[in-house]
């Protein structure tokens, strides 16, 4: 029997000829930064050792200016994604229920359910694209336990405008709810809020280095949150002995010179949004029906067409070595109609993508069975 | 009120004037192997995307020749550490019982604590040094859930012999019981034996790059297990998103060249442990009672003396720059009587040891208030 396709394999295998459109990563920060960096660590085989357990002062120094809220430092962890692990294992416990979107970041649901707690997902494909105040204080329940606000919104590309943000945080310090602020694509959204500015004892915010800093491969992250929350979420520590040490002198010289290059590579990311809109435009029945993107991907509903997403990303990989994510990832009940694109990207990994497209939705729909109503 | 000391801090914030024989790090690895590795991995910017998530297919069957365990391949975790944490979430449960020792590497027993299981350690601390079929045995009750074989055992530095392994993992066998076999100094010890040779269905087997490759600071290890095991624990992976890429690639190199180099370096750490023996017999009241080390670690007891081994910590670094490590990290019960000194490193480390520990002793012996019986 035939192995089915792993596109995650192949794209691998094949990593230098492929257009990354596929994780949300960013391929725009300068490498000249964190090539030096790396060197000088390795010259100086900082490797050998383990690194200060709690992370380097002067990184979570930068980490919380960066994140700006004040006198607390930031707990580093091995990606935004430890942190997520952390703070569900210390905080969830079985018949918690935690509200959150669909499509959402699912790793976030599946960690959730690690600790027996239930997640209730909100439709979010439709407008706004997102959640609402209104929506969720509709939907707590006497179980309700902790509220899930990713913003902007992986993989839709929407974001939180400051006083849905405000109102949110509100019903969480009203409700007494925990508040998970996942805030890895912020620096990518106009007029970003933090939740831990309206809910300070509430919010856990989690950030990470991987989409602002182009590091996904490094898996630096962290949370920041009141002593009181830290030290419950601290206690189940998944690694004692620091974060990868190449992964922090690697962020410390990113979070340092970001000033200069940040505002270059927004720019950049959102030229080529703008880019991926007219090109998909070009396709009978396919849409960008959340654009425009206040993080560095976007959702394409092909639906109408009736042609799978897993069709494409299989056949733009193969044929074409461009690596979108087919929505099955990204939503229990919308999966089916739409893939997700990131573009912090080279422009030429987007006109690849310009190229391909079009090809391929001609090629499969040619194909497909009949189209979805 | 002064803050206290913290060794860890002060070690890192002089970094390169530090000896450091504190964490039973490997100095002896020539830095070209990784130096070459890293900067290739890092000029094709490797770091801005995600590794594949299973890890990098050629270091799956490095890691599983090096161990030599037949057919089934590691599960990569962000040093033998998260391996270790992710083992205990998946395979114990409040009020299951762990048989351990003391001395231990005691962030084994904190993650048994965090499943609000229990951990009951063997008093080791006199020959043989480790445990021993027969006491393991007697110690098993009807909560016995998990035995930890610690092989060879940190931070003592002792082992055990092929028929002692074998006979601990027939008990497992017998009885139904998981066993955990860390073997992260392994290399270091002649003749060693993994219990998984004789219990493979019970025994998970802990690895990592951090000693025998020279790779602490890089967070990379895992774990192999049976099938169903595998798949038990890895339904608690701290990082779906995969292990970082530079010490992914790091590892490969190393272990692609590993025969090469492995020799010497165990060879060199070997003439530095009898050099710290000899250092040790040349001041009054200081032992290292369970010499020869099997690892690159060794106890030095200094009871008789009165001194307390915090204070030798101290000394020896701020006025040495020679970073040890006290028992109190290592042993409930005894670690007031010893620290632990760890010397895979260049033999000038160890002469810096040898120059500066009977003058700390002697200083310190002279303010100590009086000889433990």
């Amino acid at each position: 029997m035939a192995e089915p396709f792993d596109a995650f394999r192949y794209a691998h295998a094949h990593h230098d000829q492929v257009a990354w459109l596929s994780q949300n990563t960013n391929h725009l920060v300068p490498p000249e930064i964190v090539r030096e960096a790396v060197d000088e660590a390795v010259r100086r085989r900082l490797y050998e050792g383990y690194p200060l357990a709690s992370g380097d002062p002067e990184l979570l120094e930068l980490a919380r200016a960066d994140l700006g809220l004040g006198a607390n430092l930031p707990f580093l962890t091995g990606g935004g994604t430890e942190s997520l692990y952390m703070i569900t294992r210390a905080l969830l416990a079985s018949g918690d229920e935690v509200l959150a979107s669909d499509p959402s970041y699912l790793i976030i649901h599946r960690f959730v359910e690690l600790t027996g707690a239930t997640v209730r997902c909100l439709d979010v494909y439709r407008p706004p694209w997102r959640l609402t105040a209104e929506r969720i204080q509709e939907a707590i329940g006497p179980k309700t336990r902790m509220l899930l606000l990713i913003d902007p919104l992986n993989p839709v590309g929407s974001g939180y405008p400051r006083d849905e943000v405000r109102a949110i945080a509100e019903i969480a310090h009203d409700a007494k709810l925990l508040l998970l602020n996942d805030v890895t694509y912020r620096d990518f959204s106009d007029g970003h809020a933090l939740a831990a500015e309206f809910a300070p004892e509430e919010t856990i915010t989690v950030w990470s280095v991987s989409k602002n800093c182009g590091l996904a491969g490094l898996r630096l992250g962290g949370f920041l949150a009141s002593p009181e929350l830290t030290k419950r979420i601290a206690r189940y520590n998944t690694n004692d002995l620091g974060i990868n040490i190449l992964a922090q002198v690697a962020a410390k010289a990113a979070l340092r010179t970001k000033p200069s290059w940040i505002g270059k590579v927004v720019r950049q990311t959102r030229e080529n949004g703008h880019r991926v809109e007219e090109i998909v435009r070009g396709v009978d029945g396919a849409t960008t029906p959340a654009a425009p993107s206040r993080a560095n991907m976007t959702i394409v509903d092909i639906a109408p067409t009736g042609v799978a997403p897993e069709a494409v990303q299989e056949e733009l990989l193969l044929r074409h070595g461009v690596f979108v994510r087919a929505g099955n990832y990204l939503s229990p009940t919308h999966g089916r109609r739409f893939f997700r694109v990131s573009f912090s990207n080279a422009p030429s990994d987007i006109e690849r993508f310009g190229r391909a497209f079009p090809v391929v939705m001609e090629s499969l729909a040619a194909r497909a069975p009949a189209a979805s109503p």
